[in-house]
Parts: structure tokens; sequence; C-alpha cells
């Protein structure tokens, strides 16, 4: 009469907590029900199986709304394919990802769509959904675009960085947005000022500065502000909603929250590594290994920033005034070996990314236990609003019968210690978070009623997850 | 097996919706079940009471959290007693409210909040809570502070306003937030510069202006906006969260809004005459039958303002993004006759007070149909925010297994048409609200499981109500 | 002993104003006297010639910062000569104006200030100055900025509106900061995003919104806002000093203000059309003569803007506030005939500019008369800042010994009503200023210590004006 | 011919500067003459006297208008008599001051004015005005007031600190300022928040922190922020221009300018302690003579704030973006032997002040040598501001002809050593400003064509200072 129940748990959605059974039946929640009256209608000892979360949190599965599985990036592509990457979620207790298929210039929306799929299907442990990056807005892409929300891909992404890649100018911006306003589509931006980066890279790295702390000299704050303000005055004019990714900088979270203020449809997204890594530990970290090579584990875009001018302070900060409504990974795996050497003598050659799929719920609890976020918003920021902000809300993010079961039993009196050889799972010879201790366990993850991950065992298979097609978003004002 | 089903409803909680049957098992939800699974346990077939909710939303019962009944004011007092006061709300979907209980100066706190509990108790139709009035801050009214928490009083108001009646100089208002502070209590604040303020209705009285309209002009923006300021700046060196009351000037939203940006526990309420209702075209009135006495149905304070000036159009906005986090009534119902004519030749002896309990969740609900709130919002505003803001969340303001079965039925596809002689319940002679239409209606209104409105009945009992001993704030961040 | 004495006015400086006689011998004043002294130490007698300014305000003569005779634009170029705008100019009280050398893209910079040079000598009534456009950022170019300040070139401008003619991507607009930096020059900026704006063009023309009016809306608001932004960020990064030419937008201003609020050296200039020209009334203007080309007369970049959104109340706001420290002209005139008429099938043809040379010092004194600025913020902002900004102080912008003798002897009494067969003097076939009336008159323009207007005439010669070597900005903080 | 001519010299006003000789006949400058003009016209010759200012600076005789001479002030009185503070001041270059008479709540204002004239009548060495502090707003002050302005004192002073003593509540202070804004009269605001103040010190001199220290720490900068932003509502309000006296916080420096980017008629003061001492380093200074009494020398009010917070710094910024606007000394000396020594038990009774009126000068110049402010801001905020902002341009504040001749000549090439013992000429026992060293000298002080100060030797007398009737204010936009 039900297929599992997670009992004696505490449910915590985003406005706070329940106490309350958790009843599944197939592959989605079929009840949540009061202490006690599980017994009494005898659903108790009908079900196949009761999962005991007795001082445990019952959450919804965490979503990662950024992921880049097998990029192609600086001729070489991102380490965890969906497979290894969707598994690595799984054991971090993410049941969700959106990732982004790619267009780049030249080449046609649908082929890029197409090969994405053909990439993800039958290989994912989780659900997921994707974002479409247009790198050559034109004609052609913009007809593409009018047919994404029909195939359930209700966002796309811009880039103000990466001329010769993925660069948009504001000319392609503006028509994009007109396009996304008139189709529903919510436009992603990532906000950096591209050309005027690449100068100052160039300048230091003929100058002899070629070390990968450079990198994060060379994208100063001042070019995320700048692209940020940009993108929000893009916005405005066309009254296209916008969503900020990976922010980093104090001051373009600054400008988020002045267009908020004005009450704009603007939304800004944060990354664990932008809470707690910063310009002078780790960017500019030297090791026996790798001498002052080592920061190359952090080269990532936009950059790790200075602790001491706040920036890491301001992203928190950013969080409890929902000035930052989310934190995705943006998980972009590459190894030391034969991927981030490609950039031993100059950091622009070094492929941009970090991996932290697998700890993003865990990094984020830690905010919990540290007193800077509440327990309700941690929730809220890594399932619920990503689930609102792309379309996913009410199968995704909430724990509420009629949901899918994707539901994570965390336990706050366990402890994870993150670390290459300890939990991690990427494709990755080193983890950007070596070290990192977490106050907290993630015990049980659930993907649509089967069980995942539980008892430090894998239970996953790799095409278990299905294709997302998504919602319009429902997080508008 | 169970008292009551609510069935085929949309339950709208405040992040989204859910097509889910609410069980209630005496006084509490006993469970939320997924369409068609109360069948399939056999629920429903067991059950007491079924409420067929199809094609409605299903709702947790309003909160209102700043009332005034039987409030002596001005030589008179406010014409609800806790009988027809709450029995008005529960017309209108509200099911809680928070009134305050009153300490002036020369009396005893302890008094003030007996005489309160005297009046309410065995009165009311609805739950109720109170908070504390502080009118005379000094050494017995701090040490009487220190108890209010146990007795489930977590909040307690303070005014800038009315010196010589509610009056606290800024040297008590900083003694109060300390001992706030040190106990947990969230410090409510009238937000006005009294001593200024009534200089200039003295002023304007003096020179003749006597008209309800130089309410409004006397009680300028900037003094609301002044206020609102020093208290935040008091909250800032005190560290104690601050709530500001009744918000009705643009300005004054700002400098919460700017609180707020810098990551300060500062949260702000306005009411549904601050959103609808103007200097200009209310508190400026004409009739035949009043002359510009007219206007004195609307005399509140803080004033309604100019819509001209964007006040109003500031509130909605407000509403949007976060800056104001919620809307109470400050229901203060006063009659034409008798009362409001107390100052037929002086707008400083109108009492201050507008009636709008029984309304506030059809108003807000217009919002929605505007286009100007979501829904899910709606039910945040009105319910879930001020359960969370005044330590009820779990208990109220929530859909969910556990909670106070305080749920409304609200049809999408009714009709209210306010005014006396309609849906008028109040004990006024008149409404504030005459003629306003609300696409949407109150169906049912349920609290702790008791079916109090339903078919335009009003089928509750005066005692019924149950008064709340209250947590601690659960909304900080 | 004295070639010219100008007695008995009111002296007006930038701070305020004294009771003196200015003694002129040759080209400069040698002396200011108090009342009396002339006399007593017998300089009044031996002087070749007395004026006598008595009940009239004696200044130093207008700076007009921002001109462009003949200019080359839309296949056309603007209609006044260096000797026809320049003999304008000395009709309305300005005796020095800094126009702008021209290099595109594709051209040498030595070419562009070569032929400007060749285009002024000898036919100027007044003194000149250039600054140096830069059309085209590219190695060549940034080798020629090095040698400006040798030539008396001490601020060059860039665009960032106008692609493939005059525009700047920002990686040119960073490498010529760089160089500005480095060399002391000031970065003027046309602060439109032009790339968006030629998008939003192109559209309205495609639908058939081809008359001048859409001029002002393709070219919103937002989009000077954000270049505004930009450049005060790439300013930032640089530390190169920047002034903003011509603006318009309330909220470009408020830009500028924010820089200038963090200690920044920012600067703003507006025009005398965006303090009394609307998008409203004059660029949608119709007349039996045009129809609804009549607006042509009025098409300028940045656009007239709404007068109901605030727009030209916030360039006075500016000017009192000092987040605009100056009012140029940005005179670029062309006639309707031939010229205007380009575009009268489409706005995008038709010439940008307005002629105002003749009329900037009476227009901005009207400001005076009509209690906007104050009579010492009217010298300073038509002459003292000017000369500050653009490195003359000292030998302009200022009546004290040493300084050239450029004074202009201004009666608060007279009246001047502007018009085409009135005062009108411009090579233009009609006025943008037609119908204004001014309560204020130039008497008389001396530069240099010559004569060259006086009782309606004009005395002066075309041959008589001189380049201006300019030293580095003397302003910055 | 002429009695006085300084030659050779630059003259620096508040745009810029000129080679140019001053010449003096009697009281006043007579003329401004280019370099070999006094030659030419046989001035040179016939002058009675001539000064040579080669390699130095001509500038208009500094204004100090904030002073505190002889203010009785916690049972003891300020140690400057007006003979003593005022010969100071001509050591230091300072030519005038404008002192405040003082009526407190009781006495007449008339009284208090008389008092002051008579003890400054005939013992000054300089000449001086008033500002009118009031003490105790009730309708007789305010009828008093309506008469300031002929008796040429044209601007008053309220407390909002200072409960009991000079304090007035926001009635007043609303009252007082309808009438300022009636008649014309600057109001000049001490903004701190007296009454929560107060609360703070008695706490923590009840918990044992006594020492000077802590009279920083209960000053907090809140009550400084909050005081001055609840002055420029009423000054709004009322529209009455408002001058806020000595700022030490940058957060109420932040309010200032906000209102100033709105247009406001509010104007900022500071003065060099809070530019160049901080809680730090001097409130918190222990000695072996003092112990941690030592502070007690800079116990002032608004006090000496965090360097580390910030504060310092922020004066300096505001003094480059204007947002303050000059810098007075707020000269208040106390002893401390039988004076400071009062509060060596609690510093609630150390008298508040500090001295340093002979400094100001110099102290403001080394802004200019260490690259802080420009040369021509330094005579702007020192003389031709003050004069400006307090009716008295044209007399003072600037070089030019009919001016007095109250100048100085300032050796940028001569050096200064502040201390006892070296240039202190104040009658203290002490100097805050110990081990200070300027990088300039002022040479000669001249004051009305009398030499006071010259080559190290005091020329002037105590009767030699002059009332001064001040106009209006001249510095309103």
């Amino acid at each position: 009469m039900a297929d599992l129940i997670i009992k004696g748990g505490t449910v915590v959605n985003a406005t706070g907590t329940a106490e309350a059974d958790v009843v599944i039946d197939g592959e989605r929640i079929s009840a949540l029900l009061a202490p006690g009256v599980a017994d009494s209608i005898g659903i108790d000892g009908n079900a196949s199986r009761v999962i005991d979360a007795t001082g445990k949190y019952v959450i919804p599965g965490g979503i990662d709304a950024h992921t880049h599985m097998q990029l192609p990036f600086g001729g070489t592509q991102a380490s965890d394919t969906f497979e290894t990457g969707t598994t690595a979620a799984a054991w971090g207790g993410t049941t969700s990802i959106i990732d982004f298929a790619v267009q780049k210039y030249g080449e046609r929306v649908e082929d890029g769509l197409g090969h994405w799929h053909e990439l993800a299907d039958g290989n994912c442990a989780i659900d997921y959904g994707f974002h479409q990056i247009i790198g050559g807005v034109d004609e052609e892409s913009l007809k593409a675009m009018e047919t994404l929300v029909d195939e359930g891909i209700t966002s796309y992404k811009l880039f103000m960085a990466y001329p010769g890649v993925f660069y948009s100018d504001d000319a392609q911006i503006l028509r994009a947005m007109q396009k996304a306003r008139e189709r529903g589509l919510l436009t992603m931006m990532h906000a950096e000022n591209g050309p005027a980066i690449d100068v100052l890279a160039a300048q230091l790295a003929e100058s002899g500065k070629t070390a990968p702390y450079f990198h994060g000299i060379a994208r100063a704050w001042q070019m995320e502000e700048e692209a940020t303000h940009r993108a929000i005055m893009l916005s405005d004019l066309t009254e296209a909603p916008l969503y900020i990714v990976h922010m980093s900088a104090k001051q373009a979270v600054e400008q988020v929250a002045w267009a908020r203020d004005k009450g704009k449809n603007v939304f800004g997204e944060t990354c664990p590594q932008y809470l707690y890594l910063s310009l002078e530990k780790q960017l500019g970290a030297r090791s026996e290994e790798w001498g002052d090579f080592e920061g190359a584990k952090w080269v990532c875009s936009t950059p790790l920033r200075s602790e001491e001018e706040g920036h890491l302070e301001a992203m928190w900060q950013g969080l409890r005034t929902n000035d930052l409504q989310m934190v995705s990974t943006d998980h972009c795996p590459f190894c030391m070996k034969d991927q981030k050497e490609l950039g031993r003598n100059d950091f622009r050659a070094i492929p941009n990314g970090i991996g932290s799929i697998e700890h993003r719920v865990d990094l984020l609890y830690q905010g919990v236990v540290d007193g800077r976020i509440s327990l309700p918003r941690w929730v809220e920021l890594i399932s619920t609003t990503p689930a609102r902000m792309f379309g996913l809300y009410g199968r995704k993010g909430v724990i509420q019968p009629g949901a899918d079961a994707d539901i994570v039993v965390y336990d706050p009196n366990g402890h994870t210690s993150i670390g290459v050889g300890k939990t991690h799972h990427m494709n990755m010879d080193h983890s950007a978070w070596e070290g990192f201790e977490i106050d907290g366990h993630v015990d049980v993850t659930i993907s649509r009623g089967t069980v995942l991950v539980e008892d430090g065992r894998f239970t996953g298979t790799k095409g278990h997850g299905r294709f997302l097609k998504r919602d319009l978003t429902q997080y508008l004002v």
C-alpha cells in the first residue's frame, strides 16, 4: 500500500520544519502524515520498506542548476561524464542537475542540443535538464530559440566573456533578450567584460606574470561589476528577466541588490567556492608538488576573490539578504595532470573550472552550523529556489504530496570529511575541497522513490536519471 | 478515522501549490494526500465529513498580526469587541489575530496584560495572541519585560508618536531594545516623530485647517521616514531586531530597504489602506452627509498618503521586493457617530483608526488578480510570514501535517462585494472599503478543525478561540 | 598707461562678486582696482579707452569646450566654418572654444590633427583649442597619443556610440585609458551603447517608425546610463580621470553622482538643449512647413529626453549639486535644407546636431534669473570650470591680473530675443532656440584686449583667434 | 599712494593661483597688479611698505567659524580668553573667528549675546563674529531670533546632545528651523543623539569603565549618524538650510552626501582632530604622567573615531568630494590641571574640548603636501567657503580689490614644529598636537592692513579686532 515510508524525521521545507512521515508510492510522494497517523491508518505495516529518520532531517533532494559535464574547453574537456558526475552528485545529496547544452558560433542550436541529449541519455544516475548556451546570436539561433520552450528548455545562457568562443556583444544580447522576453525564456548571463579582461590578461602574461594567481588579477572585480550592471540595463530595456551566474564580486552583488530594490526581475547565483575559497589562500597557493602552479586547481571564472577585500563575506550576506537566491556549483572539473597542466606556462591556457557537485549540499549545511544561514534557508538555497527559478517546482524542490520522491535524509549528528581518498567520487585527480570537514552527513539519497545512496553504498544505476522538461520560471515577481 | 477531509483543492503554501487532499483529525492536520490516495487507503469513506474544494484554493488561515480590539483612544474606545472583531475576522478568512495588550505610563505592565486577557478570554471566535505595548519604559516595566517570553508574549511595541500617551523618547527606546535583545523579544515600532508632528498639527489647527484632510498634512512623510531611520539606528546599536508597523511612506520603506541591504534584521509591515486608499481620494473626501468631514472615516496613523507622490505604488513594490514582509490591518474601528464625530471641529480629536479585519485576505487576493503579487506570495504575506515573524510557524501559517487545522477554502471564481449591507460584519456604522469589489471569495473558514464560516453562515462560537503562547520569532537571518 | 579700462562694473568670478575696475594692457589684464583707485593713481585719464560697465556684470569670457565646426557627418558636414562659428560665439559672449580634431579608423591621428589646424588657422574670431577624437584605437594611434600633450592637446575623446564610424570597443577603451593615465590626458567619453541603440533604431525604422521623434526612442536612457556606468568602471580600473560629454539622462547623472560620492575623478557635462528642450515638445514637434519632420531640427545625440520623466529637471539639479560641472554646447549645426532633409525618410540619416554656440551664455544666465543657479555659479559653469577642466585656468576663466583680457560685459537689465532674424549669426537656416527670450544681454565681448562685439556690431576679425596650447587638467581632486 | 604692497608672491584664491602684487590702502585691498605693473605706474616707490613674498603663497586670512572662547562647561570654562585665543589665531594665520554667544534654558537670548559682546569687545587681536546658541527654544527665544539678522548674527546653533544643558527636542528644533527659514538664518546643528548617548555613558561608568577612552565608546557613531539624518529630515520639512558642525563619523558624512545628492542645502564641517587623531591612538593613550587618563587631552564631542573603521580617511574623502565644505576647529581648550582632571574618576566629568585655533591653517596645508587636497582647495576650505557660508564673502575669504586686507604670507619652504615650547601660544598646559610637523610656515599675518605677526614676533594688539556684522549665507544653491 506504500512502497516506502520515511519515518520519524523532521521534514524541512523552505519556510520551516514539520515532524512528519513521508509516504512514497512508486516515484512520487503520496502522503505526508503527522506522527502516529501511519500506524493508525495501517499504512505502516503494509509498507514495502521503512527508513527510520529519527533525529534526522528529511529534505527535498538538492538541485544543482549549473553543471558542465564533458564540456569542451581549451582543447580538453571537463573530466566528469554524465555518469561519473551524476553519480558523485547522488553521493552528495543532489538528485537533479541542469547542465548546459552548447551552441558555439557557427554551429546550429539544434545540433548542440541534440548532441547534449546523446551525451546524457541513458548515462545519468539522477534526473537532468538542460539550459541552452547560445554562443552565436544570429538569425538562425534566434529562430531556434523559439522552439526551446516546447522542448522543456526554458532558460538559456549568454556570455559577456570569452570573445571568439562564446562571447555575445551588446547588440546580440539585446536581440536574444527580446526573443527571450517574447517566449518566456530566462536569460542566464556570464557577466564579465571579456574584451577588457583579455587585454589585462595578455598584458600580465606578456610581462611574465604567468602563474595561476594572475588569472584572478586579470579578471578584476570591476569587470564583473561592470558586466553585471550592463546586463541589468539590457534586461531593464527589454523587460527580460535576468539571472546572473556564478557571482563572486561584492560590488557586482551590490548591483543586483540595486536592481532588486527597484523591483526588477534580476537574480543572482553564487557557488560554494566563492563562499569559502579565496584569491589569497587558494589561487595563490604553493605546494612542493606543484610550486606556484598549485593555484591552478582553483582557476575558474569568475575567479576566486580577495577575502581581505570582503568579497567572501559579501557572498554570505547576499545569501542572507536574498540578493543572491541560489547556490549552484558551476561544476566543471579538470584534472591537474594533462588538463590544468596545459597552462603551466601561461595561466590563460589553464582550463577554467572547479568540481564541487558532490559537496554543495554539505558545504551549505556547514553554513547552518556556523550560524550564517537558517535551516529552512539552506533548503531554499539548494533545492526550493532552484526548482522555482527553473520551472521544476511541485515536481522537485519541496516535500509535498504529488512531488517526485527526490529526498535526502540528512544527519545533523553525522560528519563528512572531504578529500580524495575520503568522500570524493568525482572524476578528478585532486579535490578543490581537500581537508574540508562538515558537521553533518548525507545518509540516504532517494530519486523518484529509488534509493541511490545508503549506508555508504551507491545503489543507483546510470540509466535511472530522466530528462526534465521544465516549465517556465515560477519565481518572477 | 478522519474528522474532516478537504478534497480536490489546490493547496497553496508560501513557495507554491500542490494538488492535495487535507485530512484533519481533531484540531490538527493529520495528513496531506496526493489525489486518489484517500480513496485507496480508505480514509475517504470513513471521514466524518468531506468538503469538496475542487477548483478552489486551500490556504492556511489568515493571521492578522496587528489589531486593536476595544482600544481606549481619545476618550472613546475601538468599537469592535473581541467577540465582534474576531467574528468578522472569521468571515474574512482570518483565523488568528495578535492584539496589543496596553500598558500606559504610570500603569503596571502586568495589570495591562491581565486586563487584556480578561477582555479576550472566552470571547474570541478565533485564536488570539498578544503583543505588549510598553507605553512607559522605566525600571519597573523593563523588569516586567523579562517575564513576557515565558507568558508567550514574544514581541512588544513602542511608540515614537503620541507624546504624553504612549510615547517613548530615545533613551527609553534604547533601554527597551537592550532588554529585548537580551530576552529575544521582537521590537515593534510605531515610527513617526510625534513631537514634531504635534507642532505641525497644532499650527494647522490654530490656523483654521481643522478638516480631516489636514491630519494627513500634519503627519508628513518626512516624519515617518525620520523615525524609521532613527529606529533602525537604535536597532543597529543594540542589535535588537526591529519590526516597523503600518508603513505608508515610500521614503520610509526606502530606509527599511537600505537597512535590509546591509543584512540587518529590520522588517516592515504595511496595511491594506496604504495599498488602496489615498490622501487625495479618501482623506480629502467630501459627501453630502458629512461635508469635508467625510474624510474622518479614513483618519488613521500613519496617515493615508498621496497617490500622486507614488506612495501607494511604493507599498506594492515593497511587497514584491520583500522590503515589506507582511500586511496586517491595524484594525482599530470607530463609528462616525459619537466617535469620529468627536473631532468634527479639530482633526486632532478624531479617534485614529480604520476597520479592515474582515477584508484583508480578500483585498490582498485582489493583488493577485491584478497581477501585482503571485499566488504563493499572497499566502506568504497574509499567513506564512506572520506566523514565522511572530513565533507561530508550524502550528499556524502553513498547510502541513501536525499544523493546526486553520484552513480557508478560497474560491477564485467567487466574488465579494464589500460594504455595509453586504459582507460587512464589523461593529462599525460605515465601511472604509464601501464599494470595493473582489474577484474571489472566502467560502469556508476552519479554525482548529471547526468550521466557522460556510455557505454564507457563521457557525462558530465566541468562546472557541484560545490564547496563543508564541515562540520567539522564527524569521531572523 | 593702460589700453583699456572697464569701469564701474561688478566683477563676477566663480566664488562671488567684487566692485572693481579692470585694467587691460595689451592682451592681458594688468590690474584690478577698487573703485576710485584708478583716478587716484592717474591711470584713468591716461587710458586709451574706458568702457563704462556701471550696473553691469564683468565676467570672464565664455569657454565652450565642446564644438564641432565643419564636422563631416553622415555624408555632409556641420554648416558652421571656424569663421562663422567663432563669430557667432563672440556675439554670444564666448571667447574661447575647444573643438574636436578628428581621427577615424584607418586614418593617422597626426593627419587628422593637422587637417584641423589647417581648417582653423587664420579663420577664427576667438581663441581655440583642440581635443583629439580617437576613432580607431590601435598601436599607431596609441603611439600618437603620447605626443599630444606636447602639442597642447591634453584631452581626447572616445565614442561608445557610432559603430563603424567612431566607435571603440571596451578593449580599445581600456588601452586608451591606460595610455591617458600614463600621459595625463583627460578622457572624454560619448557614453551611449551604440551597438544596442543601432539594433533598436533599425527595428523602429523597419517597422515604419521613421520620424525624428523615434531618434529619441531608439536612443533609450537605459543605454546612456549603461555606457556611463561602463565608462566609470573602466576609469576606476585604469585610474584615468573621466569626463562624460553631453549628458541628458537623469539616471546617467545618478551614475556620475555615485562615482563622485566615492571620490572618483569623474565629471559630467550637459548642454543647453538638455536643460530646456524635450522629447515631447521639440523632438516630437510638427509644423505646417515640415510636418512631423519638424523635429529633425532637434535631432542630436544624446537625444532630447522626456520632460515628464524628469530628465530636464535632473540636469538643473545636477548643475546645482555639482554632479554636472559644466555646460558646453556640443555645437554641431546643420541646415534643414539639404542637410537635415537627408533623413526625411529615415531618422537614422538625419545629421546629428544642434547649433547653440551663440546662446549658451545667455541661456545659462536665464537660469540665474529663474532662480535655478546663483550668479557666481553661472560664471563657474560657463567659464571657470571649463578653464580648470581643460588646462586653461589663469589665462582664461577668471578675471585676475595676468589673465588674458577675455571679458564680457553683461547687462542684467538688457534683453535678448533669440531667433533667425533676431540675434542669430550661426550659419543655419533655422534656430533650435527660435522664440526664446533672455532677461539679459551680452553688451561687449573682448578677446585678449580686443573688442569683438560692441553696440550691436561685430568689430572682430577672422584671424584674431589663436590656437591654445593647453596644460593638463587643473580640476582633479 | 599705497600703505603696503605684497610683492612677488603667488596669490592663491579658491579656484586657482595668480602671480600678482597686492596693494593695500588703509584697511582694504585697493589693487591687484600683474608683475611689473606696480613699478610702471609708480605705486611701488611710493608705498609706505613693501613685503617681499617671492616664492611664497599670498592667501586670504584664515576664518575659523567655530570657536568657544571662555565657554562655561562642566563647572569650569574654556581656558582661552578672547585675547589669548585670538592672539594664538593670528600666530597661526587666522584673521577672523566666529564664536558662539550662549543662551541656555531659562536665560534671555539678548542677555547671552550682550554678555558675549562684553567678553570680546576690546579684547580681540583679530576680527570676530558671533553665532547664537539657542539652548532653550521657547516663545521668548523664538521672538529673540527675529532680530538676530539685524544685529549681524545670521546663524544660530542647536544641540541634539547635552540634555539638560543645551539640548533641544525635535519639537523645539522644528520650531526654531521654521523661524530660521522665515528670517534667513542658517541653522547649525550639533548632531548627536544626546539622550541615547547619556544612557550608554551612564552604563559604562556604572560598570567601572571610567577612563577617557570610554567617552569615545559611549558616543557611538550610530548616534551621530542618526542625529545627522534626523536634522536633515527636519531641514527638509521646514526648507531651512542646515549646517552640521564638527562631523567625525563616516556614516554621518554619508547622510550629508545623500542629502546633497538630492540637491538639499545641507552642509558639513569637520575639524583637524577628526582628520588626524583617532580613538585608538589618542583617546586611548597612556603616559607615565597621566596613566590611562592621558586620553583626557582629546576628550571632545563628537569624539575622536576609530581609524581602523575608516572614519579619518572618510573625512579626507568628504573634503575632496565637497560633502564636507569646511574645516573649523571647534576650539574649546581646557588645561589638564584643574580642568580635564575634574573627570579623573569619570569620563563624563571631563570638560569636552580640544584647542587647535593656532594650527588649523598649517594642519590643512599639510594635506596639500601629502597630496590629499589641492592648493586652491586648501584656501577654499580654510577661508573662502567659511566666508561664503557665513555671509562675509567680499570682505573676507578672497584676495580681491575692495576686500579687507586680511592676508597671510605662507612659505611652502618653511617648517613648523607644533608643541608646547615650540609654536604654541594658546592658554593650555599641553597641546593636542604635540609633535606634529608641518612642511610650511605662516610668515606674515595681516588683518585689515595691520601686520599682526611677522619675523616670528606678534605685533598686534588686543583691541584691534572688530565685531563682524555678517550678511546672510552666500552659499545656498
